[in-house]
């Protein structure tokens, strides 16, 4: 059972970079200082930090938390259509950790860079108290879309279902395993996957007037498009997993919260212009994705929901760094 | 004496927009999920995270926390031949910290970024249990200088003396304050410079066969660049910081130790090809910058020291995470 201390910083670093790629056409070899890369045309650049103590709950294995952490920044990037192209990977990690250990959360990170299409081109490596894993993607980009640009009689679409993260969250958190559907939600929640394809059509063929990911919370990013937009939404009986619904009903939780306050959630919700509604379904349907329609934008700066035929007002809830405890979003900036 | 809760994450972020650039040619507005500019040409891209309970002694103020956080990320970027051009910041902090010390924090980042030229163009932003500062910095670069690719008979150079920032440690953790020597020695500890022009025109004319920065301590990157290109080093006289000799001989500190062992000095050690050194010495010097020679490299495998007229072998001696505790380097990979 070696520890890190047993390997070292060195040995750990050796280790490391015999696993990184090398940007195209790169010039430096895996572990220089820095790393290099060609590039020509839109960079677009994210980063995000996943933090032991506040995003990874107790149970959560350490390869889901490299595979989380990677979608997490490769979220940022997708929703404003950029496709990553390569990660950098900053840790801190304790001495005590086992060797083995780091194995299984760099594979995570690994796995979860080659579903994006991104190579692991560098990084940094720190001891300390906690794990700390900063994930930063550099994609690329021919066109963006913006948080800004929602006009009112837009279209608000999503690219999926919501309440199976927080679901899953719930499940891992209870400590309830071996049931068929509690280990299909802490599947979802360990291994969430950002809509790169979804954010790149969609960018692509210009139909999306604004974008953001649902990591804060499905209600916290709508509050964030209307305050920046200057709109309200009217959103009519949401996407709602199945799976959420039968846990929610099997253990007495509220289904709304867990579709509307849960985070965690990787999928883009974005306004559509409403002549290019049909378009923009068509490219993200090509690209193997869905693009639901829940409502549209509206003047009036309310956020109205119709939940099982009940319209309700959408409070402005979710996690806040700084001011709630334990459980967080992550927010670049 | 309003602290971070009283703030809250929301109104960080709002903060820290007001403050961030925009790319070059940036379609997203600053602080949306990602960060976007123009790119065309050899891209190059380092992190270095600086970690509270290991890189920032007692007594540090924020302010030069951040410079220096910005100064070691850089510091990679410029040892490859790159000039900085956009920065990324990813934000660990303590919902305790007060405000006006995140400002003074935030300043300090910014201080950093203007003088190398790069723009702070987003980034993340967590809370935990220290502070930690993840500095992504983005530079462009025409020609590179790898770790590797010295060969025997180079010279080996620096871009400044040596010793000065380990005294200047030492001046801080001692707590004696007050004396303009310990003053000036701290000051240089927390405020270094990263030597970009320096790189820069190296990688430009071509001249350096191999460089590495002395983030890690002089004796670790002398063996470093040792391992990965299989000759040795032979050291006449290394330039030693006047201050931190008067230093050590007033508090009786081993100064050889000082000048090899201590790290978290930024300077460049190069090698040179010999017919180029003029044309290295010139251009280094035109742009502001020195180049010290203090040696070469041999075939033989050992790094041999002349100081004070006394031949010493140098040991592989330095800071290495997950081994050692409390002081740091600092290494990407």
């Amino acid at each position: 059972m070696r520890r890190l201390r047993d390997i070292g910083e060195r040995g750990l670093i050796e280790w490391i970079t015999r696993r990184l790629d090398e940007g195209e056409g790169a010039s430096l070899p895996p572990g220089d200082d820095a790393a290099d890369l060609l590039f020509d045309g839109r960079l677009i650049a994210s980063c995000d930090m996943f933090v032991e103590s506040t995003d990874m709950p107790v149970g959560m294995r350490l390869r889901d938390a490299g595979f989380k952490a990677v979608t997490a920044a490769t979220s940022d990037v997708a929703a404003k259509g950029g496709v990553p192209i390569a990660y950098l990977i900053s840790l801190m990690l304790p001495s005590d950790m086992l060797f083995e250990d780091f194995q299984e959360l760099w594979t995570g990170l690994e796995e979860a860079a080659r579903l994006y299409g991104g190579r692991i081109i560098g990084g940094d490596l720190s001891s300390g108290r906690e794990i700390i894993i900063d994930v930063i993607c550099l994609g690329a980009a021919d066109r963006t879309i913006s948080r800004i640009g929602a006009r009112p009689g837009d279209i608000l679409a999503v690219t999926g279902e919501f309440g199976l993260h927080a679901a899953g969250l719930y499940a891992l958190l209870s400590g309830r395993r071996g049931d068929p559907l509690s280990e299909k939600l802490i599947e979802y929640f360990s291994r969430p996957i950002a809509r790169v394809k979804e954010g790149v059509e969609l960018a692509r063929i210009g139909a999306a007037s604004s974008s953001i990911d649902s990591s804060d919370g499905l209600a916290r990013s709508l509050h964030e498009l209307s305050r920046l937009n200057d709109v309200g939404f009217i959103i009519d009986e949401p996407p709602v997993s199945r799976e959420a619904e039968e846990y929610a009903e099997k253990y007495g939780l509220d289904l709304f919260d867990l579709v509307f306050y849960g985070g965690e959630e990787y999928e883009l919700i974005v306004t559509i212009k409403p002549p290019l509604l049909d378009v923009a379904r068509e490219a993200v349907e090509k690209a193997g994705g869905r693009l639901i329609i829940v409502g549209r934008a509206s003047e009036d700066k309310v956020i109205k929901v119709r939940w099982r035929g009940e319209w309700r007002i959408l409070e402005d809830k979710g996690y806040q760094h700084f001011v709630d405890i334990n459980k967080k979003g992550g927010k670049g900036y």
